[in-house]
């Protein structure tokens, strides 16, 4: 399988409404796959304007409140291009669609990377990041697994949460444990 | 418990012999505690030489490396400082000892942080290096570990590895791999 990127991924529709989405972006020849789920505001904002911005962040806060209703974060306009990027990536690539292969499920947009920019320095790999990121990705599958396994996977996470976490980290994880109660106690 | 960042530490003896070690650097107050096991020539050196660089990379190659007998990473002289950086260093922060409490198991060497640079943009989050890095860490401690948490663990692991890891984070979790196989074969 090929090399995934997590990212948030910002789009716009054609009245300028931005959308901010975590999707991670899948490495092909010299540029890069947004597969965004059909229905989706992503993917109804590629067909329209065939810009996105893949910001590269480590604020957890961001994966965690997106899948959590907590969409509202500051983006900043990027000179020449439509699609703002967050004020919180690090670094950002713009990517335009050069061409999509349909499909039912994911229809793939490849895209080319147009320019890249940095803004702030990487600060070094959090074990308590890492793990809100799976968090999120575990708690966006629900449905789709057994009570006792997405159990065992947070009893593993946690740990590096006790161990490594800021109050940021703490903050992701208790938004998307809320989602987690909620949907066990059928919310 | 306060936060942690996973970062590669440089540091010199004396006589100006570079030393590499994956260590996770604590939050303090305005600075960051290291706190090297005793013995380590990380320790030695701190005495030598009160200086160290926080090498924040995302290249998980460096990491596993460390762990595995593969310690010879391409390094960069910084200007004003005696100890040099990672040339895979996306950021670094020059870190000075301030003070040292003194510890059976890990004296905590308080430093302040005298610069910090930007070398390289971030490009977001991977699963495979994350994997990689618990890897890392568990690989550390195999002989306090019992071998079906072990399996269990890295069972877990391995799902990010097949899904979103490049070459390069495959040969660090290979690297790994071989220890722990090593390990089990009494080896």
């Amino acid at each position: 399988m090929p090399y995934i990127r997590e990212t948030i991924i910002t789009t716009i529709d054609r009245g300028g409404k931005v959308h901010i989405a975590p999707i991670g972006i899948i490495a092909e020849r010299d540029g890069w796959v947004i597969a965004p789920f059909r229905p989706s505001v992503t993917l109804d904002n590629l067909g329209e304007v065939p810009f996105a911005i893949a910001n590269y962040t480590d604020d957890v806060r961001i994966f965690a409140g997106c899948l959590t209703g907590r969409k509202d974060w500051p983006t900043v306009p990027l000179d020449g291009f439509p699609v703002p990027r967050l004020a919180a990536a690090l670094a950002h690539s713009v990517l335009q669609v050069e061409s999509v292969s349909d499909d039912s499920v994911r229809p793939r947009h490849f895209c080319c990377v147009v320019k890249e920019e940095m803004h702030a320095p990487f600060t070094g790999f959090n074990r308590a990041k890492a793990a809100v990121l799976e968090l999120a990705i575990l708690v966006s599958r629900l449905s789709m697994l057994p009570r006792e396994k997405i159990e065992a996977e947070i009893a593993y996470l946690s740990i590096a949460i006790e161990k490594t976490a800021s109050p940021d980290e703490r903050e992701a994880w208790g938004w998307l444990m809320e989602k987690v109660e909620g949907y066990f106690a059928g919310g």
